[in-house]
């Protein structure tokens, strides 16, 4: 990741860590029933893309098997129904295997840009299922993005556990059922915000992201975690709304994004705006898209 | 699935109801957080294929994204690494993107039977994400499939959850980690082997799994199972080697099915061992390899 980073600062790129998906919280030391929470990583490997686009260069930090930038447009399909043997099955077919592009008809521009961004490595993909993985990864990224300073951004989209089972406190082995009703005690994670914003990185750009399922206690919420960590940003949202309707929150300002049904028809993603207003309130600190906090 | 049972059955083929990959219980009604039990849905996934391949049709119920029959082979690799464009980037290429068949060796291979499979109907895909989907839907299998009698059979590899929290008890919205450490207090789960065997599917063939972590309560679980439920047989198996060893066990008999160094070197899947010795049995009550329960 340091290597990652000191290459791109040097060329001139801003780089952005991206943390993408759920994390695992496991009820057993040899796991087989864990905590886990709701993410497709939906957000976090379409805004990578829209980061790339941006001339961001990524270290996309995701859940094992959550979505991945450019290949989640296969994640709604099967690709064997996507697949089909060239000239059919016709004998003195030439045994190639190719794709129907009526049934993914994206898939050219997609490879095509997925080969480009590839060969400029602007995409460092790291992966976490559990959350003690993931708290260490951050931790590790913090440190080695701390080394180019401003020039980093954190954008934290993963849907982090705020409850664990300390390992002293976890059974060996699978709970049993004979055993009765369950009663679990879990303990509070640990903020990693604090020490990210004042210790690991104190002069990157942190925008963090606040899901509630009660749209009533939402921006209360997002406005508390800003004067608690004193971080840049706020992108806030509700369950239900996601997709459509987000409102990002700075310590001076606050934002609403909204698709409308023209931009829904025209398969616009909100997250396009979510980068495009981030990258420039980054970049230029008295844009009116969303201020940056100077502390 | 009442019509496909009986368009498979009247076609004289036996029909396999194979259930595949963990449930989700949701700790809140509209769920951020859920309890979750490991399962790639691996041990499903390829026991789909080999029951085809034995004659079987296959109502296939499994998790939402869990792995799936002849796409499982994909699930390791970025798709978008196995594609390119046909002739290269150079100019005059067809505008075709072909699979890369240097990285998917078996793809041919795998789309002819995919192709053969989907055009003779054999398989049924249907599925779960939460713990009340799939008994709802275990449920409903089982009465479509009790019209076809002992041409059943149940081969029930879903990790399925012990535990739940009804939906009296729970909380409409998000947890909030600002009310302190989390106590979860959970219900258990009604044991579905019971009406199922009793009374939904009484002359349908079963199949149960159990999987433990601590191998020396393994064999004694297995039989307390058969022992309560009367079914036929029970697959143990202890996580750590899972896909290396697992003991059938019926009434009557026990069975270790054991891969050799010389089987994982020849890519021998435990699965096709299962599924041959779990087939010989079902249609040769007598067949050495574990005998049938005759009630």
């Amino acid at each position: 990741m340091a290597a990652f980073a000191s290459f791109h600062a040097e060329a001139g790129r801003k780089v952005v860590l991206i943390t993408s998906g759920g994390t695992k919280v496991p009820l057993e030391s040899r796991t087989v029933r864990f905590l886990d929470n709701f993410s497709s990583g939906r957000r976090g490997a379409s805004s990578a893309e829209y980061f790339i686009d941006s001339g961001y260069a990524v270290i996309f930090l995701h859940r094992h098997r959550s979505l991945y930038p450019y290949t989640r447009m296969f994640l709604t399909i099967n690709m064997l129904d996507a697949l089909e043997f060239q000239g059919g099955g016709a004998p003195g077919n030439t045994g190639e295997v190719v794709v129907n592009q009526q049934v993914l008809p994206n898939i050219a521009k997609v490879l095509k840009r997925y080969e480009e961004v590839k060969k400029s490595r602007l995409l460092l993909p790291i992966e976490f299922s559990t959350l003690s993985e993931y708290l260490h990864l951050l931790k590790a990224a913090a440190q080695a993005l701390s080394k180019i300073g401003s020039k980093a951004m954190f954008y934290l989209a993963a849907a982090v556990s705020d409850f664990y089972i300390p390992a002293s406190e976890m059974p060996e082995h699978k709970i049993q059922s004979s055993n009765g009703p369950l009663q679990l005690s879990m303990k509070m994670v640990p903020k990693i915000l604090s020490p990210l914003v004042k210790e690991w990185a104190p002069q990157a750009f942190v925008i963090s992201f606040k899901l509630e399922t009660d749209a009533s206690i939402l921006l209360d919420k997002a406005r508390r975690a800003l004067d608690t960590y004193r971080h840049q940003a706020v992108v806030a949202n509700v369950l239900d709304s996601r997709r459509g309707y987000v409102v990002v929150v700075t310590l001076e300002t606050q934002a609403e994004l909204i698709l409308t049904e023209e931009d829904v028809k025209n398969e616009v993603e909100i997250e396009e705006r979510i980068v495009i207003g981030t990258d420039s309130c980054y970049s230029d600190p008295k844009s009116s898209a969303y201020q940056r906090h100077i502390p």
